[in-house]
């Protein structure tokens, strides 16, 4: 497998986490997003919307969309589960993870903050305000449902599953744009206990070979 | 089984179309979005996002984000597939659900189009042309994919899946706003060959109990 990613997207953070929790093998290849490696082929090739992540299969076949990369991977390879045995947990799972994947970073991704300073003439603090707020509208629920009686040392249960996987690269981004975190304790916990862990330590963007 | 929902609402839309192929009874229960009370009690207590939908299982767990809910539904409920058997074919339609469900809508959400005009004073042709933009560079992408093999009469074979219960609210909205859909051929006959089935058709937002 190859893996198409860049150092600094949290959609490819969310991927390198599921490969090593797997221990699976495969072969990371950079796509510079600040030389616009994205919009032009042969990336757009693998991916028309020039995103990253993109995996390719040793078939030949490219999956996209870092969610469902990630129940791919859960599927092919269920050692080391991302997601709980019982319907209701796997939902429970899914919607925490996609109050980062849907309703956080898509509203905060480099192409809408490019929007918004090129089309509206945003300053940089309008920018940075736009950013954490998105982030602490999400966190602030997320934090909420981590009362529920699901929750364990991780986001559901004792073991990480996708929603943690969503949440550290999510959290990493919100630390670089200086969001106050401490509204958050539940949500912070596990982030650090996440953070104690090889798999998700050796995902972080500063480890990747095209980070700079 | 209780849908809190709202007419207009496209993450509830595609989850009514989920209920029809599926041949499930479940009540509506409209949350009215304009009267804002998705952001009061005790609609809060269903949902700390305060979002629509969110499903009450007869059990009284409470089911949240509309691709987590279908695909609950599609695991609890087996009739009428809406995910393909292989999983190279499952991460296929996962994706092309995503474009829309993360890429497109969560930025055109009626909550960013609030803080646009409030916080950045633009005008409503500046709220139009941002609404169409995102619309146009997702089903850019999502009509290239279609040119894939795995496309049949639906998205994904000839039958339909979760990525057409994503497309078919997302065309209706974009139809709303004016979006030129002409660029997007493939989707938009597949578009119509949905909205010749009845399970698509009631579960338009103007045979639902709630519309005005």
């Amino acid at each position: 497998m190859q893996l198409f990613d860049y150092f600094r997207s949290s959609a490819s953070y969310r991927v390198r986490i599921a490969l090593r929790l797997k221990g699976l093998d495969c072969e990371q290849v950079g796509v510079n997003l600040l030389k616009s490696e994205h919009k032009a082929e042969p990336h757009l090739a693998r991916n028309p919307q020039g995103f990253v992540p993109a995996l390719a299969l040793d078939s030949g076949e490219i999956l996209t969309q870092s969610l469902a990369i990630i129940e791919y991977l859960d599927e092919v390879y269920p050692q080391t589960p991302l997601l709980p045995k019982d319907a209701v947990g796997r939902a429970r799972v899914r919607a925490l993870a996609q109050i980062i994947a849907c309703d956080i970073h898509p509203v905060d991704n480099l192409r809408v903050l490019k929007y918004i300073t090129s089309e509206f003439g945003v300053s940089e603090a309008q920018k940075t305000t736009w950013y954490q707020h998105w982030i602490e509208e999400g966190f602030a629920a997320f934090e909420t449902r981590l009362a529920e009686k699901s929750t364990g040392a991780f986001c559901h249960g004792d073991n990480p599953s996708l929603a943690d996987l969503c949440l550290v690269p999510q959290v990493f981004n919100a630390q670089r744009f200086n969001v106050d975190l401490s509204p958050f304790p539940r949500l912070m916990a596990i982030y650090q206990r996440c953070e104690m862990l090889d798999t998700f330590k050796l995902a972080r963007p500063e480890h990747q070979p095209d980070a700079i």
